[in-house]
């Protein structure tokens, strides 16, 4: 791809960029990852990962403002309207399409080209270990959820079965399990690699946060039964 | 304290509260891990140690809207004011003002008695560890700042030094050096046991972000230059 081409796209993708969570430094750390993990792969179409994973969140906005919408189905369709309108082959624009529209847990069908599971890599890879903590919890920020939520008897919530949004929810039921679900040799790696940073994050934070609800909250029991 | 006025404080401060980094969980995190600490000091005036913990970050809201002031100011006066005006003796809302004027980095006036000296532990050691990890990174994600700036070279900055604001750069001018800075014996242990959790997420997500713009971009650089 000669250097105009991947500014024409990167723009493109600048245009389309709102949330920080999926900011331009997510799509840049996602494309390098898949560079990566694409020199351990064969017969890859450099070409057509680098735009697809230039493009893979340009369909974010429209899920931002429409849940029911799939950002992965969205994005691949701009993506093809995008590149045959700027020139680009029709069986290249299609091969983005499908790397795109196969990147997202949510649509229901598994990336099948050796570029679809790498972008598909790259980008869950981006949620795993510390970065990945990090940002849940600036999305958590954003969208203004709690941390973690409570139990009857009023002690921290490890998130396991919580109804309620909150960091420790999103943690034990996409963080937690991603690990097991990757396409490449080499992504699986990082992933593994990665694996260790979350666990520590989580069981320190629990720890944490618990340890004031229980005995500082029963310490305070007593002083306010005892009368001012 | 009896628990009419323990609801009254508590709904006053409520009313005061706005961003979430500093939500009502922290209050209660730092009013329970104070009472943890008191039960490990001398002479502590409970009544005046929780009526500053549940008020201390009062005056949040007038530093938000007026980043000069200071918001352990404002609040110790605000708290005052409250306090004298709902019948509590002048004495003691002035024990109240002076914990809480005490409590921020913000304001050259280390705390002096024993309860001020507690809160200023209780509320530090909320900002260590992985909470404050976390919480660090909510406000990132409300504030809408970045994770990590570059360097001159292209690659991640460590965050030291740095002159734009980030997560790496609170990380690197606050969250790192404050475990030295505790009044009390337990405080400071409390703060002890969480610093390596704070140190490995670091140390991680340092590693992780880094990693991409290394290898990654240097893998791209080849095969944006190897042509279309």
């Amino acid at each position: 791809m000669d250097a105009k081409t991947y500014s024409m796209l990167e723009n493109y993708m600048l245009s389309c960029m709102e949330d920080s969570a999926h900011d331009k430094h997510h799509i840049l750390r996602v494309l390098y990852t898949a560079m990566e993990i694409a020199e351990t792969e064969k017969d890859v179409d450099y070409d057509v990962l680098i735009c697809s994973c230039l493009l893979h969140d340009i369909g974010r906005p429209e899920q931002f403002q429409n849940p029911s919408l799939s950002h992965a189905v969205v994005g691949g369709d701009k993506a093809y309207s995008f590149l045959t309108g700027h020139g680009f082959p029709e069986s290249f624009s299609e091969k983005v399409r499908e790397c795109i529209q196969a990147h997202s847990y949510r649509k229901n069908s598994p990336p099948q080209s050796v570029e679809a599971k790498i972008l598909f890599d790259a980008d869950k890879i981006d949620v795993s270990g510390a970065i990945g903590i990090a940002r849940t919890l600036i999305y958590t920020g954003q969208v203004g959820r709690p941390l973690y939520s409570f139990l009857s008897d009023g002690s921290v919530s490890s998130g396991k079965g919580d109804e309620t949004p909150s960091f420790f929810h999103e943690y034990k039921f996409k963080l937690e399990n991603l690990y097991s679900r990757f396409y490449t040799k080499r992504g699986t790696e990082i992933a593994k690699e990665r694996q260790a940073a979350a666990i520590q994050f989580y069981e320190n934070i629990f720890r944490e946060v618990s340890q004031p609800y229980t005995a500082g909250a029963a310490a305070l029991k007593n002083h306010i039964e005892t009368g001012f």
